[in-house]
């Protein structure tokens, strides 16, 4: 064990909070307390999660309300309610926070209690409680499951890099990264069967890594077979689709049910530990994105 | 109308918010969702809420634990779990964040969920559930009824005079400051048949504003009444007990109850609007702390 964060790293500190009996599910994105009720939260802080220059107010409350709606779907539930706590700055334009709260509003799930106060930038913590029938959770794929993805990958971060370099003409890709979806209708076609649910915050190989770790399965990702968003190559030469932050669901599926629903098959589980990312059946390095650590 | 948040405050913000319909129950404390389940949520700022040089990693995951907690007394509200979303600068000792989840543990609720990540100083936003059987809530006060606490205010705000001016000899005004108390116990006898009921976090003053405005009735507080914690005049001559973060409950209850219940009665509602502050009769001038707005 490290004695900084900055060696242990986002998912040795959660293990070792797991270890220690000193909290639970977090970094499950979300809890399932008693009667199917699911809670998820999510923190946004000004200059790790957004800058204003990039964001407008309004986007950044879509967005920050858009993340834990994802969370809610990944859990197959139906969203009830948004609880907000905003820090922001004394000298705040009151028209940038009511942007902030519309953006927030857009969603349709309503805001109900939470907390303002001041700060010196913009923290933005988002709670969403929901109902669910059936939470598929990370940890029931198994040997023989298919794995399938909601959406193309890579709009986010191919996004982010075009706002960092100035470039112009991708209005689209940036769009993506600002106001990234919830899959809430895919939810409801797959939370009833699915075998494992995540969403694809942290990367297809992290995310799948945690479906493995959990379920106790190996991961095979056939990259070939992953919807990609259009002209990301025209960005440039980084895997953008590896980054995160797409919010599209990866499950794992009986083979008919994988058949019976309309989402590209990607991979498979097989006995065993671990993902691999392979390319026409060649393994790639895999790569996904934790908090704390200097990027790989 | 204000521009910035720094002319229209906290309060007017909620109040616009509310207003557009773009938030409820934001400044309540607490949601009230289907079912009794109640949810609040709090956030904690390094530099605004806590400095790291006066509060101990451990004592500042028990203040983020039991501010909410005390959200959930003044709810009626047993508690069920916390979700805890923090932001750590990446050089944090590891040592330091399993202290502060230890001091988040101590009053015996479980973490279930959150999420961490790196931020350039520490901010905690926690959400605690339960349910209630009862929500008093800030609106149900009638004139006739008696005001009555249920602890000594002024301890809180005097510990962190003792913090800011360095004395000496104050270590159980400092851990009030640290430590507050949360009255899940004294809730137990008030919320079955309190017509009103909050915790004062924003001071005495200030919280009965919250229920004379949302009863639609005046309020007034006997000064000479209010058990205070000892030793006040000691530390300077503030009226600290105005300053809130006590975290004992007010109440507003029928005579007969008030009479039953050993809680010392300090005022009364009465037909009308706001609140007066008496001392043997003869009114004060209202204070208290509102967040965005230069202090008075």
């Amino acid at each position: 064990m490290g004695s900084r964060l900055s060696d242990l790293g986002e998912f040795g500190l959660l293990h070792e909070l797991a270890r220690r009996g000193l909290a639970t599910e977090i970094g499950d994105d979300t809890a399932v307390l008693d009667g199917g009720l699911v809670v998820t939260q999510d923190a946004l802080v000004e200059g790790i999660h957004f800058r204003l220059d990039w964001t407008g107010w309004r986007d950044l409350g879509y967005r920050a309300a858009a993340v834990n709606l994802s969370d809610l779907a990944a859990a197959g539930a139906e969203p009830e309610a948004l609880i907000v706590s905003v820090a922001l700055p004394a000298p705040t334009e009151v028209a940038d926070v009511l942007e902030l709260y519309a953006g927030l509003n857009e969603p349709g799930v309503p805001i109900r209690g939470g907390d303002t106060t001041a700060g010196d930038r913009v923290y933005l913590s988002v709670t969403a409680i929901g109902h669910s029938v059936r939470v598929p959770g990370r940890a029931g794929a198994r040997p023989g499951d298919v794995l399938v993805v909601t959406g193309p990958l890579g709009g986010s971060a191919a996004g982010l890099a075009v706002l960092e370099r100035g470039l112009a003409g991708f209005d689209e890709l940036v769009r993506m990264h600002l106001r990234p979806p919830f899959r809430l209708d895919a939810a409801r076609d797959l939370a009833p069967v699915a075998h494992a649910l995540i969403d694809l915050s942290d990367g297809i190989a992290g995310d799948a890594a945690h479906v493995a770790e959990r379920s106790g399965c190996a991961v095979e990702i056939d990259v070939e077979r992953l919807p990609l968003v259009p002209r990301l190559d025209e960005v440039g030469p980084e895997p953008f689709w590896t980054m995160g932050e797409d919010y599209e669901l990866l499950a794992a599926l009986a083979p008919g049910d994988a058949e019976r629903l309309p989402y590209p098959r990607v991979g498979r589980c097989l006995a065993g530990s671990g993902v691999t990312l392979l390319r026409d059946g060649t393994p790639l390095e895999a790569g996904g994105f934790e908090h704390f650590r200097p990027s790989r």
